[in-house]
This record gives C-alpha cells, structure tokens and sequence, in this order.
C-alpha cells in the first residue's frame, strides 16, 4: 500500500512533522501536491479540495495536512503519526508507551501553535504585517517563558529517560518532531534559541542525532526538504527575537 | 482500580471534557483538588505539584489535565479522552472508529484554544485587561470566521453520519466536547451563538441530546459542575461579542 500525503506544497508546515516520519521509516508514499516536482495541474489541487470537502467524502479533515492509507483517510498530524508509529518502529506498541509517545507530540502540537502564533496572534486571515504590534507583544512573552518553559520541559524528558531520546535509547516520531522544532527555532529565532541551546544540551544533542540519521541526512539534502519560508510556521522576522 | 483525575478546581477548562466523559460514564473517580467540596490543603496542592515535577516522575504532564490510571500517568485531555473512550463504551474499539473519534477531538481541542485566545492573544500571563484591545481584534475574526467554520463542519459531521452524533447513532467522547463547546459558547459569545444556531440544527440537537441524558443531566446540576467563570475558557465580555 502507498500512503497519499496531502499537504500545502510549499511550506514545511505541519505536514513536516509527518513527512519526517515517512521519510526517516522509507516508507512507500507519495507527496501528492509536490508530485512532478511541485508542478501543481488544476487536477492535482481538484484533488485535495474535493477530500476536504464534506459533502463528498465520509470522514473529511478540518484542515491539511491528512494522510490516505488504503481506505483510511486520517487528519490531524498528532493522530496520523500515531497511526504510522507503531507500524513503522517509531512508536512502542504497548499502549502505555503507545500513549506517552503521542501524549509529547501533543504538547509538541501546543509548542508549535504557540509559535505560529508569535507572528500571527490576531488571526491567521490577516498578514503580519497587519499584527505587527501584536506581534512584538506575543512574542516578548513567548521568548521569557513560554518558549523556555516547553524547551525545559522536553530537556528534562531526555534526562529523565536516560537518552538520547525521548523515551530513552528508541527513536520515536516524537523525537523527530523535537528535530524538527531545534531546527525550526534556530531558524526563526536565532537569538533566543541560542540562549535556550547553552542551558540545556540534550535538545541539542537530540537533533543533531536525529539530523545525521541515514534516512533524514539524505531527506535534508533533497529538494523534496522545502526551505524555511515566510510564508511558514517557523519565520525569521528579526523584531520578534531577542 | 479508581481513577485519579488531576486538575485545577475552581474552572471547568480542559478538565471538563474529561469529566464529562467519565460523569456520563459513572466511572469511579476522584476529582482529586475537589475532594471535600473543593477544600483545598496544601497536600491536595502538593500532591498535584509533585506529579508534575519532573523530578520526581518519570512520565510527567506539561501541564493539567492529567489522569492516574493504576500505574499509567496520562496527561492531554484528548489523550485522556482515547484511552478512556473504548473502555467505557464512548468510542468505537475498531482502528478506523478509534482514529476519526480521535481526530474530531483533537479538531475540538483545536477550537478550543481559538476560544481562549479570544481574550488572551497576547500571552496567558497577562490579565484579560492588559490585552483587551488585542482581544477584540482576535474576536472579530473570531466571530466572523474561525467560529463558522468550526462550527459548520461539525455540523456537516454529524449530517453526513446520519446523526443524531458525530459518529451516527452511537454516542462518543467527542460528542460530550461538542456539548461543552455549544454550552460554553452561548455563554461566552450568546449573539454570535445565537447566529449560528439558527443556521445549523444539528449541533443544537446534540448538545440538547447530551444535555438530557440521565448521568450528564444528574452531573449538571449537582455541585460537582463548576459554573461558567471569568477565570475560565469560556468568559463573558459584552465587547467581545456581537
């Protein structure tokens, strides 16, 4: 069976966090937006609408990214990396390891809203350029403790697990996603990510595991890795760091 | 084995759509820091502390909602909600029923945030005073936008089953959230409530369903229910309404 993975083509985004799990587990899916290099026909956008749409399909997703696997058809990334987890060895397959892996992609799921919304805290229907202010005041308040509260929170769960992951010396798509947010806040903010990094070397020392697995080393270096952007969830917009 | 549930004991908040579950249910559980009528000593606020010092656990929650089950610890009110669901009979047992229930919920979580951020678009470390002018910015969109169309495709889900649930005819733990949100919604924003009632009867005949089934019913006007607040997710300000 190959998976359909439907997502905005040009953004990393949340279909990220679902596209490293696909990619570090080789598993046999396909990109349908970025099919053809990113080419998008009419037909290929057709597509996505019409499984979004309700009145069309059964059991449609609020919102990208969502995941077609045989006559699945599963939204929310938090819930699609739990159905992969298990069946491609990033998950435990008990349940209480089953339930603790996707309980830390849920506070990542918090994390990442947090930070789309230091550029957007307004609504999302509005550029940033049109909640600049907001902006500056939202993101005052994620740098000095929100950022540093969830950052503090995954070091200690290394820690306490032994590492170098999350859950100890197995690899989850948890620890992928916490890749994928080091990688996503050095980006955006630079400086407040240093300061984070200097105080807790476990994150770090995650990522840069995660960063050289065979698998993902290769992912980073193709062009299917889209570049961070600013039309994206993770945006360097130099007033919002400090 | 007696359930623990951990969570603050003057709001309803993310708690509640755990408590929901497991009032309709008549599990047996403890509201830990409501034991007493909600007479808290500093036990009651040292044991809840403890379990979220990760220190001291090995598996601790970012933050209330969490739930003791025996030996597991789990934290996220929608993770609460999946492990509960299929033991209880408020979720299918089947992946597929197991999946769709949980991506509903996690689309309800989703709104649930946007509901909060009404009033604190800023930071939740400021009052609602300190942001009210960034408050009605975020509602206006809120209103006129994000509302709807959370609103509209639950609707659509519940037609699309057949009804009178999310799911059909079986009753879920996701249905008991819609509940709370129609409630906690013609509380907190009543014209806009009102608005979108009249466009979609399907999320008011759930939320009357629900509302009329014997445990919810007995939960509700017994003391056990916190009533709606201003410390809470759901908060009337005129100004944010319209």
């Amino acid at each position: 069976m190959r998976y359909e993975l439907y997502y905005w083509p040009d953004i990393q985004g949340r279909g990220e966090f679902v596209r490293l799990a696909l990619e570090d587990a080789q598993a046999d899916y396909v990109d349908v937006m970025r099919r053809g290099n990113g080419e998008r026909t009419k037909g290929t956008r057709d597509k996505m609408a019409k499984l979004l749409d309700g009145t069309r399909v059964a059991r449609p997703s609020f919102a990208p990214p969502f995941l077609k696997a045989g006559s699945l058809l599963i939204g929310q990334s938090a819930n699609i990396l739990q159905y992969l987890g298990p069946r491609h060895d990033l998950a435990p397959k008990a349940e209480a390891g089953r339930l603790w892996t996707h309980q830390l992609q849920l506070t990542v799921a918090d994390f990442v809203k947090e930070i789309h919304d230091t550029h957007h805290p307004i609504t999302s229907r509005l550029y940033y350029e049109d909640q600049k202010k907001e902006a500056k005041r939202n993101s005052k308040y994620f740098r000095e403790a929100r950022a540093p509260k969830y950052w503090a929170y995954f070091e200690n769960v290394i820690d306490q697990s032994g590492g170098p992951y999350l859950l100890g010396r197995k690899i989850t798509y948890a620890d992928l996603s916490i890749f994928e947010i080091v990688d996503g806040l050095r980006f955006a903010f630079p400086k407040m990510t240093k300061r984070l990094e200097r105080k807790h070397p476990l994150m770090s020392a995650l990522h840069a595991r995660v960063a050289g697995r065979e698998n993902i080393a290769r992912y980073l270096a193709s062009k299917r890795r889209i570049a961070f952007n600013e039309y994206d969830i993770f945006r360097r917009y130099r007033e919002l760091d400090g």
